[in-house]
This record gives C-alpha cells, sequence and structure tokens, in this order.
C-alpha cells in the first residue's frame, strides 16, 4: 500500500453565538454575531501520532472569543476578529496561522409610540410610557441578509475581506437577454424585458495598509478605518447598481455591482460575487383566454442560473476564493 | 380484519408561488405570494374506489391562482384567499369547503441616490440617473417576516386569519423571572434582570360580518376591509406590547401582546401566539478573572422553552387551532 | 375597548436533546431522542397577573427528562413519554394535562470486517482487530425519516400517538390518473402510466387499554404493548401498501396505506397521513430529435399536490388534528 | 476613481434534478441526480460589455443534461459528469474550462413479502401479490448522506473527484482526550472516555490515467474504472476507519479514515475531510442525587469543533480546495 502524509490541516470552534449588550443609561446596544475560529500550524504530530500537546482545545478558542467579548467589547465584527486572529498566531508558536469568520446578525430599535399617540389609553403594564423619554432597549432582527467578517492573520501578513449573504433583489423591468451562442441543445427564446432576481452573496477585500498587500489608496493614514461605514457604503453601492444598471445580462449586472464597489469603497481591491439568477416565469394564461403582458410570474425554485465572478482593481491579484456557495 | 372508513380528508396544490407585477407609469408594484390550496368535500369514492370524476385536479387549483392574479389582481393576501375559496365552493357541488392559505413575502423599494448626490460621476451603465425621476422598478426582501392569511369559505360560513411567523424580537432589560413553583427537579435560579428573545410566530381571526359569527364591531360597515392596514396594525402593537410590557414572565408578556391586538385592531376576536423562549445566557467568565453583569451572552439553540396560548375577546370562541407551530 | 380573556394555553420546554448508552460488556447501546413537553393547566394568574406561583419552570421540565433518562432508562420512545407526562399530572395539582412529543432518530451497528478479510494488514491504529469479536460501540445514523411518539394524558384519560416523518418513496409505474372533474381552467393531461412519489407524514392513534377509548382489541391483555414492534410493523405496512397498490390516484393509494395499517397493526383505531405528491415530469426531448419514453424526468420543487386524509376503525372517532404538516 | 478588470468568472445551471427510469422487464432502476455546471472561458465581453455572442444560455447547459440522460443513460455519477465536461469544452471554442458537480441520492428496492406470508389475506388492492415474482418498480430513499461526484475538465487535463456528506457517525466509547495545550483561557478537563460523535464531509480525488496527473497506480489499464465500486468502498473504509481507531483526538481519528482510503482505494491520491465534532455532554445530575457515568448526554448544537484536514498519498500534491462546508 502506499504510503500517506498530512496535507494543509486546521481546527478550531464554529458557530460561538455572541450576544453583547451596552447600556447607556436608558440607551442599550446590541451586537449579535456568530464566530468562527480555524488554527493552522504544527499538527502533524497530532493527526499522525494522536499527540495534543501543540494543540489549543476548541474549548479555549471558545473561551477566548467570550472573554474578549467582555475584555476588549465588539467595536465592529472586522476589529473584534482582527484581535482574535492576532491573540492566536501571536500567543502560540505551534500556531502558524489563525482564521477568524464573523457572521453578524442586524436589529433595528423598536420605536414606541408616544403615549396615547394611537388615541387609546396605556397598557395598565407599560409603565414610563407617558414619560419622555420612553425605554431604548427594544429591538427587531432587521433585513434578511447576513453580514460577514472574515480575517485571516500570519506572520507578517493579514488580511481583511467582508462581505454579506441572503440579499435578495429584483427588478421589474429594465433586464433584456438575446444574441445569445446556439447549439442543438438551445431552446431558450430571446427577450427584451424580463424580470431579474438574485440573491446577492458578496465577499470583498480590503488592500490598504492593514493587508499591506496590492499599491492601494490608504485612507487617510487611518489607523483603524471605519469598517461599519465601509460595509454599509458596500452594500448600498451593490443596491445602487442592481438598480441602475440596464441589464444584457446578469454577467454584465454583477460586473456593474463589483465594479462600483471596488471603484467606491475606500480599500477594496477585490469583489466576489455569487448571483443565482431566480428565474420568474410569465405564466402562460391563453389556454384560459388571458393575456399576460408580464404581468403574472412564476418564481421557480431549481434549476436556477449560477453566475458567478472576481471583479478586481487594476493591478490587484485575485485572491478570494471561487467557492463563495454550494459547499459540500 | 376490522372495517376500515374515510375520515377527514382535503386535497390541492401546495406551495403556488405567484409574483404579480403592476405598473403605474415608470413606477411598479409587486405582490409576492406563495400559496396553498387545499378542497374537502364529496372525496369518499375516490379514496376507496380510485373514481376522480368529483376530483377537481390539484393542476387545476393551480391554474386557478395564477388565473385568477390576472384576472382580478391581488389587492391583498386576505382578499385573494377569498377570491380563490369562494370561487371552489361555488363552482362545485362536490366541494363543500375550501381553505386557501397564503405566505406573503415582503419588498421595500431601492431608493436610488439623486445622480451625483455620492460626489462622483456616475457609472456609464447608468442611463436616466440625471433625470428627475429616477426609476421605480427596483426591489429589496424586507424583514425578516413572512406575512400569512388564511381564509376558510363553506356554506353559510367563512372564516378569516391573519398573521405572521418569523418575526424576532429581543429586550435587553425589563424581564424577570422568579416566585416559580419547584420540586426535586427544580434547579433554576431567579432572575430580576434578564435577556427576554422570542421568534412570534402570531395567527388572529377577524370576527365581524364577514364571519358572521361571534358578536363584534363591524368596521363601518365597510364591505371590505382594509386588510392590509389591519395587518400592518396588528404588527405594530405586537412590537409595542413587547416593548412596553414589563415581563414577569414569557407567559405574562404573550398575554399583553395578544390582548393589545384584540383591544386595538378593529374586528379581531380571537388571537394565539407562540413563543419560543430564546434563551441568552451570560456566560460565567470568573474563570478568566473577568466580571460579566449581563453584558456577555451565549444565544442558545435548544432545547427552548415554548409558550402558546390563545388571548379573546370577552365573550369569543377559541377556533384557532393550537399547534401554529412544530408540525411533524 | 373589549375586555380580554385567557383562551387555551401551555408552556414546556421543546426539544430536549436526550442521547442514553446501555454497556452490555463490550456490545453498547443507544437512544437518540429529541423530547418536547407542553403542559396545560392553572395558568391564567401566570398570564392575566405575572404569578408564577403555580409554574413549573421549562428548566425543571427540561431536568426532569434528563432524569428520568437516567432513572428509568428508555425502553421506547413511548414508553417514556407515557412515563413523563403521567409525572407531571400526577405530580402537581395545577397541571391537569400534559403532552409528551418525542422525535426518535435511528442509528445502525456499523459491521466491522474481521481482521484481514480485504486482504490487507490492518491499521496500528486498530487494536483488537484480529480478536474473535470486534468492538460494538460504533453505529451510523440510519435512514431519512424520522419516528414520532406523542403522548397525551391528562384525568382519566391517556391517548399514544404513533408515527413517522421524512419517508421518501416512488414507484416508477402502476400509477395512473384520469377520469378526473374539469372546468374551465382544467389543462392537465389524463395518464396511464406515471411516476408517483411522495414523502410519507403518518401519525396513528392506538385504542387499547391505555386510552380506554374506542372498542378496540386488547393485546392479549398486555399491560405494556411491544412499541417498537407495532411501529416497525406499521412502517413496514406504510412500505408493502404504498408497492402493492395499482393506484389511481394518491388519494387511493393513501387509502390502501392507511387502511393496511388499521387492520393489521394491533391497537390503531385511527391513521392520519399527510402526502405531497412529488411530481416527476417527463422532459420533452423532441426539440432534440429524442423520444423520451418516461425515462427521464425532472423532480419538480414546488408547488405540489397535498393529500391528506385519516382513514378510521370502524365505529373509531377521529381525533387526530388534520394538520400534520405545514405550520406557519 | 480606481480602473476595474474582470477576474475569474464561470456560469451555468445549477442544481437540475434528474431522475432516469432504466426497465429490465418487471424490474425497474433508477438514478436520482441533482446536477450543476460551470463553464469558464472568455467571459470578458459579456460581463464589461453585455455582448452574449459567446454565451451559451445556462437553458442550454440544462437541456443537455437532460438530453445527455436519454442519449447516453447514466452509468455512474462519475461517468456522466466526464460526458458532460468533456462535450462542453469539446463543442465551443469560447469554453475553456467545464466543471459538472453532481449531487446523487440513493434508493433502496421495497421488498414486498411474498403473499400471505404475514398470515393475512391480501388487499383486494393488491394484484399480483400471489404471484411468483413481486413488482419491482417501488423504492424508498435510504440512508442520510449524498454521494458527490465533481470533474471538471480542460484543455490536456482532467481532475475527478468523489465524495459524500451527511454521513453521520459515532462511537460511544474508544475515544480520549487529554494532554492538549493550555493558556489563561483553557478550561477544558480532560477526558479518557468520552462519546465522539461527527458528521462526515469528504472529497477525494482520483489521480490515475483520467487525470494524468500525479505518479499513480493504474487499475489494470481498466479506460473506465468502476466508480461505483471505488465510491462504494471508499465509503466501507470511512466507516471501518471510524470504528476501528482507538482515538486521541478527532484529528487523529481524521488521519485514519484519510489515510484507509488513500491506501486501499485504487487511484485515491488525496482526500479532504471535514468533521464537526458533535459534542455529546454527559449531564450533572448529582443535584437530583444521580449518578451518571456516561450514560445520559446531551447532544449539543452549536457551537462545534471543527477539524479539517487533507491526506495524501506521497509524492501527491494537495489540489482539492481547503473549505468543503461552510460556505457564506
Amino acid at each position: 500500500m502506499p504510503g500517506v502524509v498530512l496535507g494543509p490541516a486546521r481546527y478550531g470552534k464554529a458557530e460561538n453565538r455572541v450576544v453583547r449588550v451596552v447600556r447607556e443609561g436608558r440607551t442599550h446596544h446590541i451586537k449579535d454575531l456568530n464566530v468562527s475560529i480555524a488554527l493552522e500550524g504544527d499538527l502533524e504530530e497530532t493527526h499522525t501520532l494522536g499527540r495534543n500537546d501543540k494543540v489549543l482545545p476548541t474549548d479555549t478558542t471558545k473561551n477566548t472569543v467570550y472573554a474578549f467579548a467582555r475584555e476588549h467589547g465588539i467595536a465592529s465584527a472586522e476589529g473584534f476578529a482582527l484581535l482574535l486572529a492576532r491573540h492566536f498566531v501571536a500567543g502560540r508558536e505551534s500556531i502558524h496561522r489563525a482564521r477568524v469568520r464573523i457572521e453578524e446578525y442586524g436589529w433595528d430599535r423598536i420605536e414606541v409610540p408616544a403615549a396615547g399617540t394611537d388615541g387609546t389609553a396605556d397598557d395598565a403594564s407599560a409603565p414610563g410610557t407617558g414619560k419622555p423619554d420612553p425605554p431604548r432597549h427594544s429591538f427587531v432582527r432587521s433585513g434578511r441578509e447576513t453580514r460577514i467578517a472574515q480575517v485571516t492573520v500570519e506572520a507578517g501578513s493579514c488580511e481583511v475581506l467582508a462581505g454579506l449573504t441572503g440579499l435578495t433583489v429584483l427588478n421589474t423591468t429594465a433586464s433584456e437577454f438575446h444574441g445569445f451562442a446556439e447549439d442543438r441543445y438551445t431552446t431558450l427564446e430571446e427577450t427584451s424585458d424580463r424580470i431579474l432576481a438574485t440573491e446577492v452573496t458578496a465577499l470583498w477585500r480590503y488592500a490598504d495598509h492593514l493587508s499591506g498587500a496590492d499599491s492601494g489608496p490608504v485612507p487617510d493614514g487611518d489607523p483603524t478605518p471605519d469598517w461599519d461605514a465601509r460595509w454599509t457604503a458596500a452594500r448600498d453601492h451593490l443596491l445602487t447598481a442592481f438598480a441602475l444598471t440596464h441589464s444584457l445580462s446578469l454577467q454584465q449586472t454583477l460586473y456593474e455591482m463589483g465594479g462600483r464597489v471596488v471603484r467606491r469603497v475606500p480599500g477594496v481591491a477585490e469583489i466576489r460575487l455569487s448571483l443565482p439568477n431566480r428565474h420568474h416565469v410569465p405564466v402562460d394564461l391563453t389556454p384560459f383566454g388571458l393575456e399576460n403582458d408580464r404581468e403574472v410570474h412564476i418564481a421557480a425554485d431549481r434549476p436556477y442560473g449560477l453566475i458567478e465572478a472576481t471583479v478586481l482593481r487594476e493591478g490587484a491579484t485575485a485572491r478570494i476564493p471561487p467557492d463563495l456557495t454550494n459547499a459540500l
């Protein structure tokens, strides 16, 4: 039998759910994260001999997440991921690389109507509603998308990725598809006006001084970028480009969405987009004596087109792995 | 062997996905529904003898959904469900009852910034952004909750239920739990300040003239209530009651939420709530020499408390089935 | 504003995941359950006044599940559910009814090949593989279906339901559908040979001495029926009836499946089946100059027909609620 | 603003659900696949200019899947993927690389008991049950795991990957974990006997003449390997290694599982495993005066350890991407 050797390996605790509360008097704030740790390094003997002396238990990586949330707070997902990743690499010779991936879930504040504004008496059970400042400790889960931050730290380098998944968008017009190639299996008809809908998964890479990679503008030499502002800007530009693009194909729309983020969000060198084409098929109602001029559609489940591409700042190198979705 | 007979039976097409587009010049509107049909009636011979002459194919119920979306439009989920349910019962002697359940998914309009407002030139690919009226045909999926409408029509009666599922809310304080019963298996400690979080599933029943059941106020004898306004009001009252209630138990919060909807939303005779208690457990950080005064929490998955109850208008009868969630 | 009152209410801990190991020397056995508790009773003041003195914390119901698994073992899901439900009702005056629902997940033993039978040396890391009796402590998750047991106990009555969900079956022929009713929205073509596929959800009710309800045969006055044998028999009869029935409609197949269980499984008075019709549509390959005689099919996702019915032993009363699936 | 360029891009139709029936007299066979196509090549102008003349519509890739299922049949998932991938690359100059990923779902034949073997008369509706050969056209979905085949073809190279996901295994003993590294955040206690459970995701690469890569044994110069036999052997070896390994860590178990496949399955040069550590925590029952000697466990959901590694044949190169699971 052939001999075997260990290839690339990593380990850590996945999906540590952290909810942090910050209190400013009666006004509270929350951060809701799902943190996954993956450590690489000197793991040979662990796998081949069952020697654990160089293994930091995944339980310890979990404890570190919660302790850091208390010790350092959570200014942003990216900032928290950087703290954790640097800690693991700096703290232990046998750990050569640490990847911290964070999912962040959004919450909106529940706005409580001022007392009696709905023309009714208040519930006996609603103390303080008559006061000038209503309670500010109530939240409702917002949007459908999940924010992503992924930081990888190793000796001499640091990569910061940010992104989102589950952002579902739809244009009711301004989408065409024609002039495509054909072969004996082609039956699709050309269209000059269709619904275009997709569920955006996007991951972009920052290339300013933090990573020291790719020649890129450093935002005012700011030592700590405003990660939240960057993420919000990227999300807005994705939506705006989707809305403003008169689409000749989902490929073209993808390029406009990615290009707008690379051009306009500080420090972005690269973005990878995975766009399932959520087909909306006009229903043939002629059997019932009815016309259907792109009014009534079936939202199809499967199959779906899947368009994936990376858009790069000129001179940058593509580093984001191609498979953002459809893991086994 | 014992003889067997047919008991309650029904059939129909489930999960017909309908997306309807309405165009007002450059301003478009969409309705995004998932419609399920269930028909009851004279099904004995179909089941026992395989005779299909009284079976309207589920494929036909599907076609009817799409044809009606075109013929009648979709003013509201409840209104569309009423049209469909009445059609099936009126159209065929062998159908004695029709239930139409609709899930509705929300969409927000994507607001496109006016030309150049972000201090940049526009994309070559963004025609018309300089014009006074930007395109109004772009949408992004909103919120996380799903709206529910369920209408059941049979000879001489009509029941209209509305509701929602997936509305996740959280209070960071104003939640206590103490003074509870104990037995030999009780280890829980009392608390006077905890996070209270739940994912609301609610279903309420309208009892005005439409159903002719339960003595209830008829909204200005309005022949067609504003179903959308009622649903939005109910959602708002659920959020407000959750935020305003100083909670001594999730049971009490449920009652305040349900009571507020019954009191304040026109025509509601009954509401059923299913509230999983999404436990947020403060992490013990003392092993690391850290205090944790309700700052850092683990969001637990399972198990979870499950609190379910119906709140009724005085004099009304409980008709909503108890199991809103956890089907097999 | 109208007054409000409390309607039907219940509470408890849902989805307590229990894995119990039993050791017989080197041969181990496991039970893998997901246990949900729902208690009803004197809950008025809890909801309306926030008084908890009659509330047994859901945390206590959780502890009871784990303690009972240790004290009494888990002979069967139904037996364990009976123990728990009776405990809650007997133990506390304020609890009038207890429902225990259990999902059970199946495991098969991993059969280890005898040493060297695959014509190779053994791994250095495989101690004891040369011995006559290999280790018997390794398992692999079996089948796709989940077994269900649901017991409801109240003063003077006890109801035992059993069932399954996720049992997916398919016939490649012996399925016809024709002679159905038509209206202006009917376009379906008749077929005398189609694929019939469904994902079975079934729940049946035992009506022997345990429930004291419905005149039914008591299996040898056996005080504790062999719940596992009954469940296995019911599953086998569902599969056999599906395979043996030449189907003129899924409704007819449902009736044969249910009838066979009622006739042949001891103590069953009633069964409810929910059968989604998983449509398999032959692909039209004529554009490519190919025939397709029921060979190549698209397995469609949505919409799907949904056929639901109860089959009763003559004289029995239908008690199983109609909605086994599609909770909000 | 910086200029932007297109990076790596691909497109195609994902999740084409194909069910193929083969009839041998009364004995039928089925293949149940979910096929996803991804094409790379000359896509620059499609993305940047919206020119589609080099775009083969994803709809055409879908049609090709169904047409090929009819024209060539489906001998195995790997063989079918090879046919499709070679077709797309050979058929069009602008397509430089094709990746075909297939999920295959298993079905077992429903064994019908011979007539009356259960000591009862047969259902009137069960024709042929008395005949010597019962119908052989009925199937039930097997196991919980999904088989994976992924083939990538480009000029002069061809890569064949196979694998599985969702194979859940558990050892009730023979698992230890101690001697691990510690830091200030370590609280885990050492154990010499614990439950070890994981849900196996594995992907392995064949390196014989098909890919012409890596020096590897060619199985008897067989032009078409028996892909099904190889896959079944790999699955069996994964189970056997899991059962036979006395584990000092999940890392060690992973290495034994991977190593056994590389050593014993013809043509395998590399395997990547992703093993979530499904923690089973013994419940502390001492508050109830009960011992719990590894009998009653909580099956935890999150967080979980995640152990991932590649095992290589000596001399082979690691080519399987590291992220088999946890896509965004």
